[in-house]
């Protein structure tokens, strides 16, 4: 009885959520799945630009939480949903409805791969720098990210 | 001449991104970053889900690594993106222009609260449960938790 509460309760909640976990997501599914990773990566790193720049005052806790989350959830791997259909919007689809990203992402898949792993190491070895608490460390990774975000956004985001 | 080049690169990363950090964010980047959580929640709870119900093959290493993420990934709050004006769909923005939020989210405030901390406490005790490694309370942590969604999401959203 209780088993069949639960499967309920997942079914409710988890419908259309676990496919798009995967690479045959359905394109508008792909958008939405690649987008909020990408929103909730940004919302991380933003606080930690801001103390890079001293825009904010240094905040170590909030350095390090962020700096680990950023590198947790850039281990879902954003890439993997840029699924074929995924390239412009999706007719009919209720929501994510629009995508800015460019074309040479499908054209030229091994620059992008290139450029994504290279921002997948550099939010390692920012993880790794909150990780040894050295403050210059820690802004000087935060560096590298932001360029290694903005050299991938550069050539595959539209403006 | 360094510092320059970082603050060339944050400002074109980070623009937009860090002031959806706080509750001031204006309704359609607090609807992004709400929706952005959620998604990211939702996509890391449905494997979870599907190994709690046997639906797929139960694996300890992506049950941990989701449930920890889980973890870190509410602790974003995504309950202080419920903004004044954000109930409903912003008029003239680009993006996000649409949202499931009931309007009891704003006229029940403490119900919607205490159904959003109860989930927090079901996702605590999940990261605890798969940090124990035992099979057994992590399925069954996934169940409450799988229910303290759907109840929050049966009163303030939409179907």
């Amino acid at each position: 009885m209780k088993k069949l509460a639960q499967q309920i309760v997942f079914s409710a909640v988890a419908i259309g959520v676990a496919s798009a976990a995967f690479a045959q997501a359905k394109p508008e599914d792909a958008i939405r799945a690649r987008q909020a990773i990408m929103r909730v990566t940004a919302m991380n790193f933003g606080p930690l630009a801001n103390m890079a720049q001293d825009k904010t005052p240094f905040n170590k806790d909030v350095f390090m939480t962020n700096a680990q989350r950023l590198e947790s959830v850039w281990a879902m791997n954003a890439g993997q949903f840029f699924v074929a259909g995924s390239d412009k919007p999706v007719a009919g689809a209720k929501i994510a409805n629009f995508t800015d990203a460019k074309p040479e992402i499908w054209s030229q898949p091994d620059k992008f791969k290139t450029a994504a792993n290279n921002l997948g190491e550099e939010i390692g070895k920012l993880a790794k720098a909150a990780r040894s608490g050295d403050e210059k460390a820690m802004k000087a990774a935060a560096g590298d990210v932001g360029k290694a975000c903005k050299a991938c956004h550069d050539d595959f985001r539209m403006k």
